[in-house]
C-alpha cells in the first residue's frame, strides 16, 4: 500500500476471487460479504451474466465519445425513465458524486432561466451524504466535512429535518436535495407521509426535490427505486453505485429535460459502452428476480435473522432499522458498534460502519439464504466473543 | 435519443463494432476513428490483450470496497509512480473532473495547514479546461464556462499565458494548475522553457504544481507524461482518459502524501478491480509499443501525412501543432474547420474540433499505417469537396 495516498483505513486483507456474496483473500480463506462494495456489486461477485455482457462489449467496442450516438446509452436511458416514473431525461456519469453536481447544476440553470430572480439554493439535511467533490461535500450536512478544502461555493442551507426544510426556505430556494434513507449517516429512513407532503408542498412552491438514490436506487430497498416505495415522483433523481455492478457508471433522472443545452454539461467516459451495457444487464436480471418473487422472500429472511440477533442482544443493540436490503443494527454506544464489526471480521463476515452506532448491512441483492445463514452464524460467533468480554467487565 | 438530456451535439450515427482505429456503423459503413473517444481508446477498439484482462477481472472480482485491500490498485499505483517519475503516492477516482477536484483538495489542505496564513488560491489559464464539475468549471480559465451554475467557489484567478503566471500571483495563492499543451482550447503546446522556469519559480516560492495531464498523459504525446517530455516533476499530475482505455478510471499523483489523512476524501469505485486492471494492462501494452520503437514510428508517419496536408492546402490551413498523436491542424478560420470536420464524418473518418480553429487528431496510438494512410486519403477527399466549393466562391 506504499504507493497509494493514505485516504482510506482498511483492513490488511486482499481478495482474490469472489462468487455472488462470498470472497476469498491470499490464503484460501472464505468471507461471507454484507457489503457489496458499500452497495455495488448488486448482482453479487463474479456474476455470469453480468460477466458474459462485459466480455461481450470488450471484445467490440469499450467506449466512444458522446459526440456520436451509443446505443446501449439509449437503451440504459429509456429504461431508466420507465421504470423510474419520471417522464423526462437521463444524463450518465461515473460516480454519485458527478451525478449530484449535474443535480445541483440542473437546479441552478433552471433556477437562473426561471421566475424574476435568480435562484440558487439547495436546502439539504443534517447527517446527509452526497460525495467527494468540493461542490458535493458542502452539499453534505455535516460540518465535519466543511474543512480544509475551501473556499466552499456558497448556497447552501441545512436542515434538522423533514419537518425542518419549509423553516429554512426563502426567496432564494431552488430545490431540496435528500436522501430518502440516510445511508452513510446511519440507515435512517424519513417517515413516508413526510415526504410526502413534503414532495406537495414544494411542487406547489415551485421548488424543485431531487432526491439522492446513489445508495438507494437499483433495488436496494426492494423496488426500484425508494421514491417508488415511497410512491412520490421527484424532480431529479441521482443514481450510481449499484447501477452498473460494479462497473463505475452515475446517471440522473429528471423530468426537466429543456434545461441544458448543448455545451452546459458534459462527461468523457459518461454513458460509453461498457458502463450502460453493464447497467442494463444488471437491471434485466434484478427486474427477473423482483418478478419472480425471490427478492421479496431473500428480503424477508435477511429481516428475520436481523430481528432474532436484535432481540437476542438486547444488552447491544436499540433496534433494527431500513428498508429491504440496506439495513442496520443499532447498538447502544458506538465502541459496541466498532468492536462488533471488528469481530465480525475476525469471523469472516464483513459488514459496515454507519453514522454514529449503526452496523450497516448492504449485502449483494442476490445473496443465497445459505450465505445469509453463514454469515448470520459468523456474526452471532463474533458477538458472543464480544458478550463474553462485555459479561467479564 | 428521445430519452437523453440534450448535453451534446451528436452526429447521426451509432457504431456497433469496432477494431483498433477502425469502427463499422449499422449499415455496415466503415470509418477511420482519428478521435479514440476523445483521447481514450488509447490501445485501441476491441484490443485483444485489454479485453481478455477485462473478461478475466468481470468473471471474478470487479469491485470491492476501499475499506480492503486491492492488488490491481496497489499495482497500478506503483507503475504509475515509477513511471512518473514523482516519488510519492496515488489516489484513484473515475474522471477527469474527479482527479482535478481531488488535486483542488490537496493543494488546498496543503496551504491550510502549511504557513502562516491559509493559502487557497488557485491559479488556471485562459482557454484551459479542466472539467464539469462545479468547481473545475470555475478552474477552466473560460468565461463561457462560469455561467448559471454559480455561486461558484472563490479562490481561482486566470493567467493569460505561462509568463502572466507571477503577475497573477498573492500571498495567498497555494497553487498554479496547467495542461502542458491545452487539449480542448486548440492543441497549443507551451513553451518547454517557459514551463521549466515556472517549474522552478514555482519551487522557490512553495507554490505547488498541478499538471493537469489527463488528455496528455499515458503516451498520448510520445512520452509516458507530457511532464517527462518537458522534463519537468510537478507536484501533482492529474490522469483520466487514456489510462483505462476506455474503462473510467481517475488518478491522481503526487509527491505529497502526508495531506490526505483518512476521511478527508474517497470514492466509492475510485480504483476498484475492474478499472485498475484495465489500467495496468493499457500501461503493458504501450510500454512494449514504445520501448519497440513502433510508438514513434506512427509518430512520425502521422507527422508527415499532416505536414503533407498543410503544406499542399496553404489557403485552408494556418500550421500543424501537438505532439505525438495529439495533434491539429489550424485552419484559417473557424468555418472551414468546422466545414471540414462535417465533410470528413461524410467521406467517413472522425477528427474532432478544438479551441476556435483546430481540426484535432487524437487516433487510438496503436492505428497502423493502413488506418493513417486510408483516413488520410479520406480526408483529403473531404478537404478537395471544400476546395472546389471555395474555387467557386
Ligand atoms: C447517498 C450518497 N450520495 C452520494 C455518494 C457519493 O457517491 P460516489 O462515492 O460514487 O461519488 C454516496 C456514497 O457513499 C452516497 O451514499
Ligand atoms: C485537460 C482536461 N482536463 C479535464 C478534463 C475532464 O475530464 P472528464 O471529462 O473525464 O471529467 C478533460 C476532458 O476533456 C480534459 O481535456
Amino acid at each position: 500500500m506504499n504507493y497509494l495516498l493514505n485516504t482510506y483505513s482498511r483492513f490488511d486483507v486482499e481478495f482474490i476471487r469472489g462468487e455472488n456474496a462470498t470472497l476469498w483473500d491470499k490464503n484460501r480463506n472464505e468471507y461471507i460479504d454484507f457489503t457489496s462494495g458499500i452497495g455495488v456489486v448488486s448482482v453479487g461477485h463474479g456474476n455470469i451474466r453480468l460477466s458474459n455482457a462485459i466480455c461481450d462489449q470488450a471484445r467490440n467496442i469499450i467506449h466512444i465519445s458522446n459526440l456520436y450516438r451509443i446505443q446501449p446509452q439509449e437503451e440504459l436511458a429509456e429504461i431508466l425513465v420507465k421504470k423510474s416514473g419520471i417522464d423526462g431525461g437521463v444524463f450518465f456519469c461515473n460516480s454519485g458524486a458527478e451525478a449530484n453536481e449535474t443535480a445541483l447544476k440542473i437546479a441552478r440553470k433552471y433556477g437562473e432561466v426561471n421566475g424574476e430572480i435568480k435562484r440558487y439554493k439547495v436546502i439539504t439535511l443534517e447527517n446527509s451524504f452526497h460525495g467527494r467533490t468540493i461542490s458535493t461535500l458542502k452539499a453534505t450536512g455535516q460540518p465535519k466535512f466543511h474543512t480544509y478544502f475551501g473556499p466552499f461555493p456558497d448556497g447552501f442551507d441545512y436542515a434538522k429535518d423533514i419537518k425542518d426544510i419549509s423553516n429554512k426556505i426563502d426567496d432564494k430556494t431552488i430545490a431540496v436535495m435528500i436522501e430518502l434513507i440516510q445511508g452513510e449517516g446511519g440507515v435512517n429512513p424519513f417517515d413516508k407521509e413526510d415526504i410526502q407532503n413534503l414532495a406537495k408542498f414544494l411542487k406547489e412552491k415551485d421548488i424543485l426535490l431531487i432526491v439522492d438514490e446513489v445508495q438507494t436506487g437499483i433495488y436496494r430497498t426492494g423496488e426500484f427505486l425508494a421514491s417508488n416505495l415511497y410512491e412520490i415522483t421527484p424532480d431529479i433523481v441521482t443514481l450510481a453505485k449499484g447501477l452498473g455492478g460494479g462497473v463505475p457508471i452515475g446517471a440522473v433522472i429528471t423530468s426537466l429535460t429543456d434545461v441544458l443545452k448543448p455545451g452546459d454539461h458534459g462527461s468523457t467516459f459518461g454513458g460509453n459502452y461498457l458502463s450502460t451495457r453493464a447497467g442494463i444487464e444488471v437491471i434485466k436480471i434484478l427486474d427477473e428476480y423482483y418478478e419472480s418473487g425471490m427478492l421479496k422472500e431473500i428480503i424477508n429472511y435477511f429481516d428475520s435473522k436481523l430481528v432474532e440477533i436484535a432481540k437476542e442482544f438486547p444488552n447491544l443493540f436499540d433496534n433494527v432499522s431500513g428498508f429491504g436490503l440496506m439495513r442496520a443494527l443499532k447498538t447502544h454506544k458506538s465502541e459496541i458498534r466498532d468492536e462488533i464489526v471488528k469481530k465480525a471480521f475476525e469471523e469472516k463476515v464483513l459488514v459496515l460502519k454507519a453514522g454514529n452506532n449503526a452496523v450497516r448491512f448492504l449485502p449483494p441483492l442476490t445473496i443465497t439464504k445459505e450465505e445469509i445463514n453463514e454469515g448470520f452464524d459468523r456474526l452471532k460467533s463474533a458477538i458472543f466473543k464480544i458478550e463474553g468480554k462485555q459479561c467479564e467487565n
